[in-house]
């Protein structure tokens, strides 16, 4: 299996690299710049050498065709649609995974909504109904996923239109031991899109005696 | 202490005063119709007749102005502007802690928000600036707040604009036992009140093996 994270070259898409790889999925990261791309992939392999998933990386839209089906994009929101404008073409036939967060300039506690709602309702809108959008991994730690000796204390919200979408996501989401659960429609990306800067904000707190919050689904005792 | 619990009747409203009596603290049931949440209180006080705090009931404005400070707004959305729009003359002084979520009619795993962006914002802006508003205990299942022998499998994400009235809510909350957060500006209603119909949407759900979910802000291992 082989799937690509564009923007990979950031915390979060390299953390992720780490534990696709590590949990024995093929990662190809994308990025504007290839060559850098291809040298952040080659210290991540060298990061876990003997793991079985192995990274490379090139430009955005050679990641986008290299991947057998799943595309995670992981840019700033500032490159969120025009990433994905120029990726459109080689998206066909495949599932774009959208982790992006909204995030106002300059306040990690805020968000910036697009019009559309949701950074993955834009994405839906901007990528037409023929290419399924699925929002997913926007709570968990980058710091979390790149620290590989601590299991992830985060649960996955995973949203969108297109169910066996969907479905595919929350599988690729288990290989990394976190539960991920269906949780509805794209609309449902504003909530779970707006969790981050909350988490943002417990973590700065000097009230909260922890950082690198992440939120889970809590079963009752009865 | 002595707090209000307006849309006392209904089922969160209930379940709310069950646990506040427990802790200690006297509870005033609110409702349009003062004899029938006077009898509701009469059964509540009926259940647990050793505990320390006292369920009375009337109407809704005789028990805004009975609360110490403290009134929450329990009743369904359909009734909550015209609830404020009747007790604002006696809220002055007080602090209104909104609980209510803006489920869609026919679909509770859907939202049918405001104009204002939630619940709690509708509050603040129906109530003006010297009423503090307080959105709280969104996410809590009404069933395990009425299962007594059961602990509340839910963290309480608190919002508000105003940071004192934010602090007496938290306290309050934890007096149940409960972790409650600082969790930003009013604005972050959107989020809070947003994550209920999904909590219902995963109760419902055939590939949740629980119902009654609540959600937690999960502290990493490192």
């Amino acid at each position: 299996m082989k799937i690509a994270i564009l923007g990979g070259t950031g915390p979060q898409g390299k953390g992720l690299a780490l534990r696709f790889a590590a949990a024995g999925v093929d990662v190809v990261l994308g990025s504007r710049d290839g060559a850098r791309a291809e040298e952040i992939a080659q210290e991540l392999n060298g990061l876990q050498p003997d793991v079985s998933g192995v990274i490379s990386g090139t430009d955005n839209s050679a990641a986008t065709s290299a991947a057998d089906e799943l595309v995670i994009l992981a840019v700033p929101f500032s490159a969120h649609n025009a990433t994905l404008e120029a990726i459109k073409p080689d998206l066909a036939g495949k599932v774009l995974v959208d982790i992006v967060v909204p995030l106002a300039d300059g306040d990690p506690k805020a968000l910036n909504m697009p019009p559309e709602g949701s950074a993955t309702e834009a994405a839906q809108a901007l990528l037409g109904e023929e290419i399924p959008v699925v929002g997913a991994l926007h709570n968990v730690s980058a710091t979390t996923l790149n620290n590989l000796e601590h299991s992830i204390n985060c649960d996955i919200l995973v949203c969108g239109n297109d169910l066996a979408a969907k479905e595919k996501v929350i599988d690729l989401i288990n290989m990394l031991d976190i539960k991920a659960y269906n949780a509805g429609p794209a609309v449902n990306a504003r909530c779970i899109e707006a969790i981050t800067p909350i988490l943002i904000r417990l973590n700065i707190s000097k009230k909260v005696p922890f950082s690198h919050a992440g939120v889970k689904i809590w079963a009752p005792d009865h």
